[in-house]
C-alpha cells in the first residue's frame, strides 16, 4: 500500500520507512529535520552510532534493496506543504511521528514547552484537516504515548473505558493524568484526533507507545550507511539504551529516585511492526482506535539490575548510582496496563533478553569513543521553569 | 483583593470586571481587543447593543463608581507583556477570559481552528508560565465550558470522577467528549493547568461554564456607556440571546436540528457573582478545582418555546423554524451535569423567569433597528472544513 511516514528520519520513523518498504509497501516521507537540529545546534548531542545524512541513508537503501523512498522536506505547521504531499501521493495510511518526543525537552523552560506544543498539537491539526481534504479515506497512524495515561492506581486499558456510575453506564475516553508538557501535546492530539474522527469520519488509529529500546533492525543491518540513530543523553536518551551505554563507559547507571517508576517497554523491532499492522488492519470510518504499543513491563531499577547483570557477562563491573529525581512523579505506585489489542493483530514480540541486552551493551562499546559522559546526568528539574542549558557544541 | 482579569473587554469579562471593582477589589484588565476586531473586520457583526471603546468604558466606570481599573491592552502570546503585567501588579488571583470563545468560530475552516487553539492553548501555557515565574501564590481563575464534558451516557460530575475498575478505586479527570476544536481547546487547557497544579504547586480553579444569557448587571445598568454587548449573530450569539433578538423582529426561532440537545445555562449576574466566589474562596497549593458553572438545565426546543411565551405576552407572535442542524451532534440524549460546588461556597441563581425573559425581548425590541437579520441563519458548517465567510462589512 501507498504509505506517508511524517517524521521519517526520526529514531522510531527511519527504520519504520525501512521496514515497511521492505515489506512491498510504497512508503514516502516528510521530515523538517529538525531533530538533527536540536542535537547540533541546541542541546550538544550526538547520536551514538554515526547515522547519515537523510540523503545518504535514502540512497543506501535503493542501493542495497533496489527500492525508492520519496522524500519530502518541509514542516506540518506549513499547511500548504503538507495538503500538496499528500494530495500528490494519495497515500492509503499516513503514520505520523513528526512530533517533538522528549518529556525533558518540553520541561527546560517556556520556550521549549511552547514549541513541543505548538508543533505537536497545532502541526498534528493542520494534519486532520489535510487528511480531511486530500485523504479522507486514508488510514491515520498517529504515534500517541504510554506517558498519557500517567499512572493511575486502577488498571489501564487501551483508550477506552466501560464506566458505571449510578446505575448508568458509558464506554468513555480513558481519563489521562500526563506528567509533562510533552506528554500533555500528545493528549491534546488523542483530543483533537478523537473529534475528527467523530465529526468528520475520519479513520484513525492512536499507538499509545512504551519506551522504546535497542536501534537496530533486519533492514538497518543490511548497510553501515542505514545506521539508526542511538540516544544516550538525559534529554533524548530512553532509559535502557541510556544504562548500557552508562555499563559500556563505566559510568554508574543513573537511575532517578527509588526507581520503583514501571512503564511499558519494547524493542524497536516490534515498534516497526506495530505499525505495520496498524496499516493492515484499518480502523472503521469514524472510528479513533487506541493500541497501547508496547510488550513487557519494568520498573527503573529492574531496568538497570538487567543491565548489570549483562554488563558483568560481557566482563564489565557497574554499578548503580540513585539520583534525586528531576521528575515530577510517583516513585513507587500500581501499574498494570493491557496490552493485547496488538497481540491480537499479530504481533510475536521480541522480549527483553539476554542476547538483546548483551547486544546494546556491544553497541555501546562499539562507539564509546563517541560518548559525551556530560550529557548523561539530569539537566532539566521538572520543579524549575527556567533550566540553564549548556552551551551548543560546535556543530563538526 | 488585587484581580487581574484577562479578556476583561469582553461578553463575560467586562461585566465581571464592574463587579468586582464594585465590591471594593482592585480590578485590572487584560484584552488584546480581538472579539471587536471579528466583529468589524471578518464577520460584518455588531452588538445588539452599542457597546463603547474600552478607553471609554472604563473612563464611565471611574466617573460613576470613583473607582479605576487598570488597563493593559496586548495579547497573551506576547510573553514578555504578560509576565510584565503579572509582575507589576502582583495579583492574588487572575481570571483568564481571554480566549476565543465560539464554537462556530473555531469550525469555520482550518485558519480558523487552527486560530482558535493556538491562541486560547499557548496563550493559557503562556499564563501558566507567568504565574509560576511571577505570582506563584495567585489564584488562577480559568473560565472552561461545560462543553468539555459533551453529553456522556452518565451524569456528569464536577471535574473529576470516582471510579472502581477490576476492583481497584481511583479518582481521576472526568472522561471528555468535546464537539468542537473549540470546546477541544478547552479540554487542552484543562490539561495543562491540571499538569501545573501537579508538577509546580500552582493554584487553580476550572469553571466549566454553561451557556450565559442575559446582558445587564446591576453595575452596566449604572450608565448607558457601560452597557454590555449582547451577540444574535450565528457565530458568537448564545442561544437565548439569539431567541430573543429573532422573537423582537418576527424572525422564527431557529432551532437546530430536533431541539432535544440539552445544555446548562446561567444568568450573567450569576457569572460575574461565581468568578467572585471562586477569588473568595482559594484552592489549595497543588489544587486544581472544577466547578460546573450554571444553574438549570434546558433543551433548546424548551428555551425557544419559553421565549415564544414570552413574546406572546408583549403582544409579539413568533414561531419555532426547525432547520438541519448544522453542527455534528446528539439530538436526543441523557444530560444530568452536577453543579453544587457554587451553591455550597453561596451562588443564590437568578433562575430563568418570565421577569427576565420579558426583559431580554425589551431589549432586543429597544435596538431592534440594529440587527441584521442576515446575520441570524447558520453559515458554519461542522461537516466542512472550509465554510464560506460572508465578505465583511464595511466598518461604520
Amino acid at each position: 500500500m501507498k504509505i506517508l511516514i511524517l517524521g521519517g528520519d526520526g529514531y522510531c520513523g527511519w527504520p519504520t520507512a525501512l521496514h515497511l518498504s521492505d515489506a512491498g509497501h510504497q512508503v514516502a516521507i516528510v521530515d523538517n529535520l529538525c531533530r538533527r537540529r536540536f542535537d547540533e545546534e541546541e542541546l550538544g548531542n550526538t547520536s551514538l552510532t554515526p547515522i547519515r545524512s537523510l540523503d545518504e541513508r535514502v540512497q543506501a537503501w535503493q542501493e542495497v534493496s533496489g527500492r525508492r523512498l520519496g522524500v519530502f522536506v518541509g514542516d506540518l505547521l506549513d499547511y500548504d506543504f503538507l495538503a500538496a504531499v499528500i494530495a500528490e501521493l494519495e497515500p492509503e495510511a499516513v503514520v505520523h511521528y513528526a512530533e517533538q518526543r522528549s518529556a525533558p525537552y518540553s520541561m527546560i523552560d517556556r520556550r521549549h514547552a511552547y514549541f513541543t506544543q505548538h508543533n505537536n498539537v497545532l502541526g498534528n491539526l493542520n494534519l486532520l484537516y489535510a487528511l480531511k481534504e486530500q485523504a479522507p479515506e486514508a488510514q491515520l497512524v498517529k504515534l500517541g504515548t504510554m506517558g498519557e495515561y500517567g499512572t493511575p492506581n486502577i488498571d489501564i486499558e487501551e483508550g477506552y473505558l466501560d464506566i458505571e456510575h449510578n446505575g448508568r453506564t458509558d464506554r468513555l475516553p480513558y481519563p489521562k493524568l500526563p506528567p509533562s508538557f510533552y506528554h500533555c501535546s500528545k493528549v491534546h492530539d488523542s483530543t483533537n484526533i478523537h473529534f475528527a474522527c467523530r465529526v468528520w469520519g475520519l479513520r484513525a488509529t492512536d499507538l499509545n507507545q512504551g519506551v522504546v529500546y535497542g536501534t537496530v533492525t533486519a533492514q538497518t543491518l543490511r548497510d553501515p550507511r542505514l545506521v539508526n540513530r542511538f540516544d544516550y543523553d538525559d534529554v533524548f536518551g530512553t532509559a535502557l539504551n541510556r544504562f548500557c551505554v552508562q555499563a559500556a563507559i563505566g559510568h554508574p547507571l543513573t537511575v532517578y529516585g527509588s526507581g520503583g517508576q514501571t512503564r511499558g517497554y519494547l524493542d524497536i523491532r516490534d515498534t516497526v511492526r506495530c505499525i505495520e499492522l496498524a496499516c493492515l488492519n484499518p480502523a472503521a470510518a469514524g472510528e479513533m482506535r487506541v493500541f497501547n504499543q508496547f510488550t513487557e513491563q519494568f520498573s527503573v531499577r529492574q531496568l538497570a539490575e538487567l543491565v548489570l547483570k549483562a554488563a558483568l557477562e560481557l566482563g564489565i563491573s557497574a554499578a548503580i548510582k540513585p539520583l534525586p529525581n528531576p521528575r515530577v512523579e510517583a516513585q513507587e505506585h500500581y501499574y498494570n496496563a493491557r496490552h493485547t489489542a496488538l497481540l491480537e493483530l499479530g504481533l510475536e514480540p521480541h522480549l527483553l533478553g539476554e542476547s538483546l541486552l548483551d547486544s546494546l551493551v556491544n553497541i555501546a562499546l562499539e562507539h564509546r569513543e563517541r560518548v559525551d559522559p556530560e550529557l548523561i546526568l539530569p539537566r532539566v528539574d521538572w520543579r524549575r521553569a527556567d533550566n540553564p542549558l549548556r552551551p551548543a557544541a560546535v556543530p563538526g
